[in-house]
């Protein structure tokens, strides 16, 4: 093959009498690097093994964007909004030729592409990375809340964080236990913003005004409904992504959200924490594992998932239980000095292990309960506790008290009356 | 010690100067048989070294029930509903000593407690275990399937089955695999039956209003709104446990429940498979793994779940992504023949991998995908095409093709628009 054609590029392949005009995909995967992979015009991709074929690119694919850069762009007022960029589809961009969605804008082009913004106040940029939020990982949280830091430090007006939807809530309710004292508003979209129905615009609006109150904490702020009305403000470690497309898909889960937002007006629904002394606690365990109990889980898989963990969380059935074969287990990993963490699959409710004999039998064991807390949650918090100590009495205080709003104890009595 | 307590026996211990009364409790997971634990009158526990006391039993407890047979109660009419026992919070007492719920009542005694059944029609009781559902396994799922198909070819007028909430969609959307042809209906309680605020009453009534018409499908039957007024009836591949004790926990995910019950009238929301000659199809595998996605999940701890496992259902993260590092450790497992079938963990909505980056290489990688199917019924399914073939390509083919009800393709359709 005379030429390497780049992905993106439009190529026209011949092999023996057959010839094919198509785009060059990604193709890392293609479980080989002799395989070319290329999109048809009728939407199929072929696999052609490159020594069998001759190409002829037709068109070179549009050059890579520059790095991005901190900007500021003039708005309305003397306040300040910044944008700490962190990629995902709010900064995506359909790729037209290959039909993938790609982290592509950077927090400026975001930010110029709804110039509803200067309506409201100035925006700065401050790109810290660009990636799709799966990739996000507790490395991650801590580079993002140094930076937050660093600009609640400076006494900014407002920050908002763009973020990939997919782990949006896990990263929200990370740094609510790493950073206090500040605003954090998380925002994303369910579909890229350069789509004309994307939820992009009228998320990022609602989140600058968001940031411009006096919010002290970390939120989310997303699509309340359907159409494009108004957000909702949610509590960054009690919110979830409960549906896979829909712009609704942030929910709060046991209770309201914190408050809503139309246009530039924010209407607070429950007390929320206001601004004070930004402090940073940016220390982090990452070896946590989290597990859902089911039917034929076994002991040795428990083991396993234990073997080089340092904490583990149970995402266990109903009020908080797992087959009583896995007890002894369970036991075992805790004086090994492992704390074991339960929350329920059920999501909504509070775990409970006071009512039936396998939730005592587990009390017995040692392990620990938060009430209500999200399994995400529970996650990103053990690894922060983890983080600040590993003697277990002190974990287990920690852990049981109530940091950031992540336990709401009086829904435990409402659930169960 | 001279004498030795049971459980349940209420006793007077004496330590040194200190006197204690209160009742044994369950104390296998005390950390040590040389500890007993006593619940005293005040609600709290103690944990007492067995070598420093003296234990006088002032009240024994009351002895274990017997063991559960079948039979039969007449009611009015000439049909019959079997009531195929399992255990469960449905068929529990609370223990009003140690105050703990116990699976106490025998099938027989669950459908004596209430006696507005007889009304409807008589009922047979068939039990087949008696144990909180967290226990249950693959194992009984078998047993079940081939006692209910017994009893379908017998052609009995409706089978209902009350088992524990904790896991009963896991069993429901198993049995729908696993049996087909006839009807079955699943039924629990959140509340013990013998509590005045219980649901076990409505909501059996309701299971075999729902098992005496011509419904040929494992579903399951369970309260529709707090008060009680109706129950819904749902696919029992389709439903999921969604709250840890609220009454109406149990939620169709991605569309409507099949159908409504109001005292004896029901009313159907959507089409459901009637019965038919009933097949038995009880094939399993059980070493079949559940692993959600999450920041900080590496590929270490996959390649572990994977060691021993035949298949791995993962609830990845948004439309079924996990991070791009985890990539090449899926392929590999699938080349060894292990499928690995992606799922959400937003639960509500589809996987979709062709929309993002992250998403193509995971097919590429040969990823299974099933639409909108649950987590839950996605890891039945698995075991339950292992059991029949370990053809990979024949796996992906049964796994994509809806058996019974467990992909809905048009809420894919109606969710991307």
């Amino acid at each position: 093959m005379a030429k390497t054609p780049e992905p993106g590029d439009l190529i026209r392949v011949t092999k023996g009498k057959t010839t094919y005009t198509g785009v060059v995909m990604p193709g890392t995967l293609s479980g080989s690097s002799d395989i070319l992979i290329i999109k048809l015009s009728n939407g199929y991709n072929i696999g052609l093994n490159k020594d069998e074929i001759e190409v002829e690119i037709l068109e070179k694919a549009a050059p890579p964007l520059e790095k991005p850069e901190s900007m500021r762009i003039s708005g309305k007022g003397n306040r300040e909004v910044v944008l700490v960029g962190t990629g995902g589809t709010i900064a995506s961009k359909v790729e037209y030729r290959t039909g993938a969605v790609h982290p592509a804008l950077s927090a400026t082009e975001l930010a110029e592409s709804v110039p509803e913004l200067r309506e409201i106040c100035s925006i700065r940029t401050k790109p810290v990375f660009n990636i799709l939020s799966e990739n996000i990982s507790p490395s991650h949280w801590v580079t993002l809340a140094e930076e937050i830091y660093r600009l609640a430090e400076e006494g900014v007006d407002g920050i908002v964080v763009p973020h990939g939807t997919d782990t949006m809530h896990y990263t929200a309710a990370a740094l609510s236990f790493m950073l206090s004292g500040t605003g954090m508003v998380f925002v994303g979209a369910q579909r890229s913003s350069d789509r004309p129905s994307s939820d992009a615009h009228l998320n990022l609006i609602e989140a600058v005004s968001t940031a411009l109150t006096d919010i002290g904490e970390s939120v989310v702020v997303m699509h309340g409904e359907s159409s494009d009305s108004f957000a909702y403000i949610h509590r960054g470690n009690r919110v979830r992504k409960m549906h896979t497309s829909a712009r609704t898909a942030f929910r709060t889960i046991n209770g309201s959200p914190l408050g809503k937002v139309e246009g530039s007006k924010v209407e607070w629904l429950k007390p929320y924490r206001k601004q004070s002394e930004p402090e940073l606690h940016a220390h982090l365990k990452e070896n946590v594992v989290m597990l859902q109990a089911f039917p034929g889980l076994t002991t040795e898989i428990l083991e396993k998932m234990a073997e080089n963990a340092q904490g583990i969380v149970i995402t266990g059935t109903g009020l908080g239980h797992v087959s009583s074969s896995l007890i002894p287990a369970i036991q075992e990993i805790i004086k090994e000095g492992k704390p074991v963490v339960m929350t329920s699959q059920c999501l909504y409710g509070s775990v409970n292990l006071n009512v039936y004999e396998t939730g005592r039998d587990l009390q017995r064991a040692g392990v620990i309960t938060l009430g209500d807390i999200l399994p995400e949650t529970a996650l990103v918090k053990l690894m922060w506790v983890l983080g600040r100590t590993a003697d277990m009495e002190e974990v287990r205080k920690i852990m049981k008290t109530n940091i950031a709003g992540e336990i709401e104890d009086r829904r435990l009595l409402r659930d169960l009356e």
